[in-house]
């Protein structure tokens, strides 16, 4: 039995687990895939308290090393459902069920799958929503990303470096990027805007990849078809929640419903990250939700011992 | 006139900048000495998340190197007053007036300090709030620090390293800091617990310096002298926000009153870092507040622009 396991080794799980060791908890971070988040994909991040810039990769591997260096334990299995009422929580895995005093609910958020003809189907095949992935696949080819926020421009400008042409799809005329990022993007000759547009059909070629998108003007209704290998979604985010929903409170769209402190009315469960409802996802918000929960943790169990 | 002001250049204030940067509004940050905060005075910096361990004064250099380095201006002024109804803020500093469409106070909070007879006669004459800065002084010499809290602690346990031997004094059996801090003071041989006590005069000697401390039992109502000529005290943070009690609504400890949005409550003002209303002060807390509180900035000018 641990003192406390966390479910997901995200930014949130991983300082959860740095402060929970420092207050002397035994500690098992559950993870699925590799630590580190969606930064894994980021070829830089340049958005981080105190550090300019340093690929996303680097960031994961020092804030897992600092986590494990205190001596927090990492399994890597997929959690299938939790018990979290009375005294000792129970987290059912792939590899065996994993007891605790406290849990730290840090499973994140996923992408959001783009919603029209062909896209479902081609996916992995032309279709995806990691440029820095997958750019580099389609050098000097034109390549389209659908979607108007911070990653959408991070990912159109740079794809911009590397493929003929970029399309930015976008449903409304405006965008929610940072204006820093918008203005960067419309510096570039290379980087073409569709707006307000949707995608009406992913289009495949006789080997089932992607050759195209037909996209459609909302306000003309004109229908343009774009010669695109690639097309990126950056659309938005879905919780990693469905597991929890009968355990924890979720709002609409399906983040756990907790306030800064973490506490998700279950004594002992808490919920860090961008799995939490909140208004700013990011990093540093992921992370101090960490360093709350994680303290909580730390409080509920040493008034329990 | 400047899109955002803010007032402090910590943690805080140093993470608002960079957001507001990287959002494109113009930026001045208000610093009445370095910036960086408490951090400033930490040999080691180890529950950052992502950094195992740091000098503090290197943090802090990083972090104001990337908010400069977005192009945020640094003032070196003191804030005497602000105005902030109306749709321009006016801070009135000691270098003249400044004006802004938004404010962001993050004036972060300083050290409580000793009540008892002599401490602050002697204050910088032995009695010290800062074992990294201090510390050397008292090199092969007995000290005291008085707390319980993580900052006392780490303190005992860099001034173990040093001093001939660290008096712990606390006013309570029990201690508020991790439990790995209090076990690793336990584990030196030359670190000594005195609970539940309390100073009751720092004594000086003919050239007002000091010489010891007089420490009472609260259980047994025994007097003892303990022969430090350091006496360090770790009793907690006083928030900087007199300036702002008749423009910010202060709970009764003084820190600002706002929810984890950052909102005072006036449009186009927020609060964030350690003079905020909140129950966890951390780097990384503070940090969080910063983004929040730059991002929700950009949004209000660009609203307005």
């Amino acid at each position: 039995m641990y003192d406390l396991i966390i479910i997901g080794g995200g930014p949130a799980g991983l300082t959860a687990a740095v402060y929970a060791r420092r207050a002397g908890l035994s500690t098992l971070i559950l993870e699925i895939t590799v630590c580190g988040g969606q930064i894994i994909n980021s070829q830089s991040v340049e958005n981080f308290p105190a550090i300019e810039a340093i690929e996303g990769w680097r960031l994961a591997d020092n804030w897992q090393k600092q986590a494990l260096g205190l001596g927090a334990e990492l399994k890597s299995a997929e959690v299938a459902g939790v018990e979290l009422d009375g005294d000792i929580k129970t987290v059912r895995t792939n590899k065996g069920d994993f007891e605790a005093l406290t849990v730290i609910i840090a499973t994140g958020a996923g992408h959001r799958k783009l919603d029209c003809k062909g896209a479902a189907e081609l996916s992995g095949r032309g279709v995806s929503t990691c440029a820095s992935c997958d750019g580099a696949f389609f050098r000097n080819r034109p390549v389209a990303v659908v979607g108007g926020g911070n990653t959408a421009f991070e990912d159109a400008l740079y794809l911009a470096g590397i493929c003929e042409r970029v399309y930015i799809v976008h449903r409304r005329r405006e965008f929610r990027a940072e204006r820093r990022l918008v203005e960067a993007a419309e510096g570039k000759t290379n980087v073409e805007f569709l707006t307000p547009c949707v995608p009406e059909e992913i289009l495949g070629d006789e080997n089932d990849r992607v050759r195209g998108m037909r996209v459609k003007n909302l306000e003309t209704g004109e229908i343009r078809e774009l010669p695109t290998p690639g097309v990126f979604t950056a659309i938005g985010m879905v919780p990693d929640t469905r597991r929890f929903e009968n355990v924890c409170r979720l709002d609409g769209d399906g983040y756990i419903v907790a306030g800064e402190d973490c506490e998700t009315g279950t004594p002992g469960v808490y919920v860090a990250g961008d799995c939490r409802k909140k208004a700013l996802r990011q990093l540093v918000t992921a992370a101090s939700d960490g360093a709350v929960a994680g303290s909580a943790a730390a409080k509920f169990v040493n008034l329990r011992k």
